[in-house]
């Protein structure tokens, strides 16, 4: 399914915005017979910071992949005091999907990593509850269940911890984890912890979203998917998307026709992370096309 | 522009749900030979509340306009304790528009009566600022100017009251109107004040939503449509719809973006008002379709 | 996942225009106090024929299940000449999904149906090439090959067809079933066969849609879900969707977005489907909210 | 209404894709201190064409706004074989708007340039029927009556186009003309035509799609707003949009749901046009963001 593609390197960057970065960047590609492949830039003109994602083609770049960082950073990116990130069209990405009784986020995700759609591999699935450890079984991937009580939170958040960095975990999906992460937790994975919100944020944050949309009597419900902070349901938001209801619509109704918009929405935005395409900064994310 | 229809009559309903009920009320317009044009029904079976809307053909309808909901009353609507309203199709509702600076949903009410697509007549417009007088006087209205301070709103706010008296003013349409109507008002035209409010409620209510969006970086923005209450953007909800955005769109381009929407969320809410397809009921409307 | 609800019996009704149809069936079900839980009706005026879905309460009903089609049939039904179908809420429908070699469609029914989203089972996936037998057998699902050639094509549907009989199957579901199926199967199967097609029909009928899509430079794609019928991508429409693209999305972007929205849209016809809400006639459907 | 914005300068480039576009035209705005407010590009990698728009901040740029034009093309746009247009913020668009019967787009473009929500003038209405004549003088604006039949349709094209001269019409805007223009005018107008078609083509080209949608039954309908060409509705898309109907919507409620989205999917592809953010290539369009 996965269309093959040549390799391609990936810059990422924001710095303070200035007359010539395009200029400086594309001309330091093009020096070394880098083909462009996309670029795109964005400039926060009240914050006065530059973004930028370019990506090129590696087939006849003259810098070695493994050079390429170190020779941007002491040229470009001292220049223009840069944040960026280099990444490669090949890389696969180790995902961890926690869960806790609703499994539909949980397939869709594993459909999407087997049938290769995505270039990524969800290298275990963590349970607060056992229920989806078959689920898990069905796709031959590894479900390790951490029950979690008031008292046994943070001991498990670190077991939890230990767990993925012993996998090399890159990025935690948490799909329908009813459970909110610690502060040390969200620190170590800052920008690597994506959730699924079932709500159109900021509305309707915190527990029962369906319940107070159809008290309120809203006519479209969504779904937000967003990087996590130490603040609940507050992180920069990487997607959102919505569906009409009606008064005919009981609650029953908006979790059936929620149950489709989360999986879409948080498939969106592992997708946009996957394929570095999403830059947070602040509260906002910059997404590109 | 407006399709002739043959006239018909409909009656909206709600009472205490019970068996029966739609029996009783089919039977009684097909014994006076009503053809029945279109019958929708809701029931809240959380409250336990029947809902319906049912139009028929008047045509061959053996009993006489004007004695339909005496009759109806005493039988049905008694049976079953009914509160009913009837209308009739060949009715011209009477607007009066408020307005204060913006004109793009004036403009748009403007075409919708003068090119008749609705079965409707703008008969003033009224404005706390004068700014709106001249789009008035383009297609013939009278303009009103109401300036409000917080000395003399409740002196004109009985002077709007006089004079949509005077004018026989069936329906309310604040079309992006910054004033807030004092209870007096609001109870006077219950059910029949109808707003648009330039977000996704019930997230960003009250001032400056778009920039309040902007700030917390949400990709949708929508706009919302309701009656008025006396709890500020909290009444009954008849509309709403979305649009995308993106990390490109400053606060001018969602005001751009929002306007299309505004007006569009606020022409639907006033359309299904007009066709008589609205039943609020607490914080809720039944909105048939 | 599935709510428990309470049995209830569903008829839907299609029958020549006439006055007091509904007064009839609601009076039928009120005699014998089965309660009303959900009524729609919809008049084709042109056509001048009349269509009715009603759910009722199966719990005070004073009809035995088994005898209400027949008394039905000889009052109501006869008296109005309709052609009527009768459920119960706790059928549960017997499926036979058809694939060829793309997985994505057949991953969603599949985790819709173990997870109990659904009142339905898939019996066997028939696939035309033995690329998806792993996928069924993970869900523990039969999965039946059936090369096709020009040659043995009739001979195929026969033992198809036979295949299907034995195991009871209800509905036929194409999930990116890349066969055109004949007259015979498709006869033996009217109104019991739903595929998905991708693109947004009557644009882009027959092979390869996202090309001819990207070819003619649209900016909206969809999909649509329909009654599968002797003339190929012509059948009665039941669902259809459709997501924004962009200048920037070659065909593989396509083929990308799309896949989202054929399952989504394949997904939400065969629920209103299994939900009953679907009445096809002439080449239109009737569906239900 | 319009937010005053500095003077900028806009480039839209294309020309045959090869290394060093980017960094050559960031390089000549940089070298002459032009500040870059957005930058698009974007690569048809089969046809192997570079598209780009570029809009940067004239204030400190050290080219005089009439030199700039001529200086990049015998530097930049030589080099690379560039096709251009080089625009200023501060232009004011000059707009025929071309009518039959159908007010309701009309209006919209009326009350958008009256409002000063566009930077544009409507210079003159043309109608091939008088009906509309009132509304544009409604917003004092010129009504030129130009009735066709078979035998004059040249010559009134040879009129109108003497018209469109004499009054400097930069564009055409067709806002639901019930006539076909002949290959002269299109030719001598080419991309510089706008057209609204009432359908989501290429489903449902040429008259009445309104009828044909609901003969066939679909569940979505759309519009389409294209650049006229010499083949009927199959020019250059700039905009569609679609909105969901149902069973029930009989054809005046498509016309009642179409007349929305026509308005909405042609002043959307006006101001994508009048921002200078269309080109046109073959048979379809970039759109930068």
């Amino acid at each position: 399914m996965h269309e093959a593609r040549p390799r391609s390197a990936i810059l990422l960057i924001h710095c303070p915005d200035r007359q010539g970065i395009v200029a400086a960047v594309t001309e330091f590609l093009f020096r070394h017979r880098g083909n462009i492949l996309q670029l795109d830039q964005h400039v926060d003109t009240e914050r006065r910071i530059f973004f930028m994602r370019v990506e090129w083609d590696l087939a006849r770049f003259t810098l070695d992949a493994d050079e390429i960082a170190a020779r941007f950073a002491r040229t470009i990116g001292r220049r223009f005091r840069m944040t960026f990130r280099l990444h490669f069209s090949d890389e696969v990405t180790r995902i961890a999907v926690f869960v806790t009784r609703l499994p539909h986020c949980l397939y869709d995700l594993l459909a999407r990593t087997h049938s290769e759609e995505w270039r990524a591999r969800i290298a275990v699935v963590v349970g607060n509850h056992p229920e989806l450890a078959d689920v898990a079984a069905r796709f031959g991937i590894d479900f390790e269940l951490f029950p979690i009580t008031p008292r046994n939170r943070l001991a498990q958040e670190r077991r939890q911890m230990d767990l993925l960095r012993r996998l090399g975990i890159d990025l935690v999906v948490l799909a329908r984890y009813m459970q909110v992460l610690g502060p040390r937790f969200v620190a170590a994975y800052e920008g690597r912890i994506i959730n699924i919100h079932h709500s159109f944020l900021p509305a309707f944050p915190g527990a029962r979203p369906y319940h107070s949309a159809h008290e309120r009597g809203v006519k479209i419900i969504g779904a937000t998917s967003h990087y996590v902070t130490s603040e609940l349901d507050a992180g920069p938001i990487i997607e959102q998307d919505v569906v009409r209801v009606s008064h005919r619509d009981g609650v029953p109704d908006l979790v059936r026709k929620g149950r489709d918009l989360e999986q879409l929405v948080l498939s969106r935005a592992v997708w946009a992370h996957l394929e570095r395409k999403v830059l947070a900064y602040g509260n906002r994310t910059v997404v590109f096309a």
